[in-house]
């Protein structure tokens, strides 16, 4: 009953889960914060779905519930959405996050963040947390500081709780850090790191050589391990 | 063959087309003006499905393409998708567009402007159109010219065309224009309003009470009809 009062009380926030390493972190941080974290997860038609099962599982580990999205978007406009282009490989770090790769989704954390709104209003959250990155990051540019900034404003402007009240706040409190600093936070928080998804191809076991296995990997040796 | 490649140096656009007669209006007036137009429809599971009939018959009629977005929001939070909550009825136009009403849907302008984003950016369009209107209108936040225009800053800094090109421009040509002048103009621009459909509830006639029936009643009386 206490315990019950007490989660009553605790601030929500709902989380964007991709079921990637920084995601899951995210995750873990805010929990760690205090906040009764409620996991979104976007199915957008991803090629690499197997990263659905990852935010379930990592979900299920952290013991927050889970709303997923499920659309059907009638254009392709990316190597993650259109099987028929090929995956940028074994690129080299000084090109990884140089220019804007062929896995850049339109619109796509535009579209994530606008979910999350929705929801976070519906369920009186006041924060959304994203693991939006700009360091070791592909060079997506809806994961830069100033994006983040400018949708906030439109966040807080275009809803209810934004006009009414204090609105809901965006956080991307992953975006200024290496993968190795990310990977060392998450391992004090305990994050399931062995559940998470990184790599772009999908299968069943990850490709080593995209962007997303590259960073990876560059980020857990960084790290030490 | 001439008008072919006419038609492929055209401008191109995505204009939002709900069914109602607003988005119809911005539909011939894009026309009008030469854009090559690309119809964006979204089912959200809204209780007026019957509108989603009415954009593809204005589609039809104005001879664009159309694209269909279909998902499924595990949230409720309005009485737009909530079919247990009551829809405000015989509201008296003093009240309508005083405070937000409970047809209000979460960030609905905002997952719908990042769908277009995203369509406009795969396709290569210039513009954005949709809608919105502050004059006549429910009292949505989404709908007022100051989260248009933030909206657009995160659209440009979000988005590989706006960071490598010009970007995608939002117009909302409506937004400060009454329901009967709206009216006087989509007339004058041969809009087909007799397949647009603006009624909340949804069912196979307007209910003549809900604020949309209102408002576009009120629209067609001032505009003479």
């Amino acid at each position: 009953m206490l315990r019950r009062a007490k989660k009553r009380g605790r601030r929500k926030a709902v989380v964007l889960l991709s079921g990637g390493l920084d995601s899951a972190t995210v995750l873990y941080w805010a929990l760690a914060r205090g906040y009764a974290c409620t996991a979104l997860v976007v199915d957008y038609g991803q090629r690499h779905r197997r990263e659905i099962r990852a935010a379930r599982a990592i979900a299920r580990a952290a013991g927050v519930p889970i709303r997923l999205v499920r659309m059907t978007l009638p254009w392709g406009g990316s190597a993650l959405t259109d099987r028929q282009r090929a995956l940028p490989k074994n690129r080299s770090f000084k090109r990884i996050g140089q220019g804007i790769p062929a896995t850049y989704v339109p619109a796509r954390n535009t579209l994530f963040l606008s979910l999350a709104l929705g929801l976070a209003e519906t369920i009186g959250a006041e924060r959304i947390l994203i693991g939006a990155n700009a360091i070791d990051f592909s060079g997506y540019p809806d994961c830069r500081p100033a994006y983040i900034t400018a949708f906030q404003k439109a966040a807080r402007l275009g809803t209810k709780a934004g006009v009414e009240g204090k609105g809901v706040r965006i956080e991307a409190p992953l975006i200024r850090k290496s993968k190795a600093q990310i990977i060392r936070l998450g391992l004090k928080l305990g994050v399931p790191y062995e559940k998470s998804w990184s790599c772009y191809q999908g299968g069943s076991r990850p490709c080593g050589r995209c962007d997303s296995c590259l960073l990876r990997e560059k980020g857990f040796s960084e790290a030490g391990f």
